[in-house]
């Protein structure tokens, strides 16, 4: 839905929200059993859950297009994946938390190794350890830049997260990182007209980082890409005049939902930590985002059985915030990752949502297959807080 | 799916697409039977297909629009027909296989009838024979206009090809055909700003078109409507980095082809050609587009045993390509014909599509009733090629 209406059809009510969100949620059939990881589970809840709900699939992005993370997270918060783009830099700040200000500018570090002539031989210098990582960041924190404020953070293996923070920075520079190997990097320059400032300060730092890496190992210089600011989007709050928060353990999820308003409330790894603060802050908000990381990694990793094994895990666990009956429940994810693939995918997700006001589904269990039978289809992932905010009676009619 | 998204998802891979278009392959229900010609045809090589196929429809330009040939197949082609629109006399050169270049303006045209004083007594001078349509083409073909080349080229009956050849011309010019009789043909006149200089090169041959009909019967006149020129659309091997080939023997299918940059292969008219000239090419392409005309023509004729008796020689012949095993084979129509209205019809078309890692469906055949439980649901046909390419790993991950 187009923000401008959803932010006429919005209003206030006192009612409970909640985005239940299983990383890689959909899956692929084993090939001796013609099974998903979701119909090989034993999910008596959720299969309870499913013939209380109105049930479907949802496409995160279009059709065949297999979404990351954010794109993934945006729809299901409302926001149109095609429109509400975050760049590389930004995607890589939020992932580690770091605190972006409207006027930073973010780009995505890798530590790489040159010849004696400055020819890139590794872009990723053998993919050097986290820790080897680290101590290069330190070390690069002592590069300074006259007038700006110049942030290095660590991420993992070889990565890390580039901030300039100044006044009247822009993110019209191009990228350092050549992408192949045997040429040199590239001098900062801007992208686009007003960049040139910014690619100056950018040729600065990169002159003290090379200084500084050039007798260094495993890796003796940096590249740099993706150099974007943080989106100014429209908030929750301000659309959808919800109270958000999400329920979130690992960075990149909180960020994202930082980017779109929500408050990321402190939480353990586990869903146990996580209804225990979902149940804490009960009253404080009415829109909760929670999430589950543990079935995504699995299937990122191949392992079929142990994404059959997440499944029971949550099925258990998910018992009392089924019981807590918020207004809408949502059951979703942000794309599938089908353990066959081992990796994210294009196919549509499973979902389903239980309020009062729902036609019958014939859905008997939580199911790749069953759910084909529900009543809401196919559709496009941006539209589940549409539908949720219809269930909750904070949608106006439209029209007289 | 917007083709610069596609442009930036699309990559190259080692894997093969093939799209098999039964023309106007979706129909209706027979009073006696309570099946289509699909339901009635014996299938048993679809219908295994069906099985291991994620299966649906297809809608080809929108909810309850009947599409002409051209927007069916662009739409499967990955085109959406809405955007990508052909002018009427670009679609009859297209269809007789003229190879206009970018500068040419053509036209379609029509012999007719005038009376004494030059008012239109009929449009199509009574459906004229092929034959004696030739005869005044080759006639005509003797009228120059000064500066530029004029070509005429005969379709069918009264039909015939009007294209202009030169520098600098325009296809902003108005029809001269008024449609509709005891008026007189319209003077060629400048339909935008533009396309005045156009309208009076028209002018000039339509008066020597005038004075060389003038005499001659069973046509006395001719009308010209539809001016336009070649669209200049991306081709499928920039926006989808395909290497494509068409296999079709109908004029038109392959003109459709060449418009999105698909090779046009030389193929004889039956299946069985069809899929030896997909052999003998299957190592220079990587997609091919193969069309099967003679369902359609039956459904045309209302001729509901035929199609069902051309369905089944499909069934026999498509063996061999459902045994080379492409990385994915659809098998698609452009639009429905349900031989019980003898023409073109808005109903969605029957699809499927084979591929690793696709979901199991509950089709048990391939017929309008049991793809209605596919996983694909009901989707816009500019999908299909998009749901390929991810199929054929030639999609990239969309955002981190």
């Amino acid at each position: 839905m187009d923000l401008d209406l959803a932010r006429g059809l919005s209003q206030e009510a006192d009612s409970k929200i909640v985005l239940f969100v299983m990383d890689g949620l959909g899956g692929l059939p084993h090939a001796e059993t013609g099974r998903t990881e979701l119909e090989t589970a034993y999910t008596p809840h959720l299969d309870m859950l499913a013939r209380e709900s109105a049930c479907g699939f949802t496409v995160p992005v279009g059709t065949g297009i297999t979404p990351g993370s954010g794109p993934g997270h945006l729809a299901l918060f409302g926001y149109d994946p095609l429109v509400f783009n975050i760049g590389r830099g930004v995607l890589e700040a939020v992932g580690i938390d770091f605190e972006l200000l409207p006027s930073d500018v973010a780009a995505r570090g890798n530590f790489c190794t040159v010849d004696a002539v400055g020819r890139i031989i590794d872009r990723r210098a053998g993919r050097i350890s986290t820790e080897e990582s680290a101590r290069l960041v330190e070390g690069l924190r002592s590069v300074r830049v006259d007038g700006v404020q110049a942030f290095v953070e660590p991420v993992r293996e070889h990565r890390f997260v580039f901030v300039l923070r100044g006044d009247g920075l822009s993110d019209a520079v191009a990228d350092t990182d050549p992408q192949k190997e045997g040429v040199e990097a590239l001098a900062p320059r801007a992208s686009a007209p007003g960049g040139e400032a910014t690619a100056g300060l950018v040729a600065k730092w990169v002159e003290g980082a090379k200084r500084y890496l050039a007798d260094k190992a495993p890796a003796n210089m940096a590249l740099l890409r993706g150099f974007a600011k943080r989106p100014d989007w429209p908030a929750l709050a301000e659309v959808f005049k919800l109270r958000p928060a999400a329920v979130a353990h690992y960075p990149m999820y909180r960020g994202l939902a930082k980017l779109v308003g929500m408050e990321a409330l402190p939480v353990g790894p586990s869903l146990e930590d996580s209804i225990a603060t979902l149940r804490e802050n009960w009253g404080r908000f009415d829109y909760f985002f929670v999430h589950y990381k543990y079935t995504d990694t699995a299937g990122e990793d191949g392992d079929f059985d142990r994404k059959v094994a997440k499944f029971e895990e949550v099925d258990t666990a998910i018992k009392p915030l089924i019981e807590m009956e918020p207004d809408v429940l949502m059951i979703a994810g942000d794309h599938s990752t089908p353990a066959l693939m081992a990796g994210h995918s294009w196919h549509p997700v499973p979902f389903m949502l239980r309020s009062k006001n729902i036609r019958a589904d014939e859905c008997g269990m939580f199911s790749e297959t069953e759910l084909q039978r529900g009543s809401l289809g196919t559709f496009p992932a941006k539209e589940a807080l549409p539908l949720a905010m219809a269930h909750a009676g904070r949608f106006k009619k439209y029209g007289a």
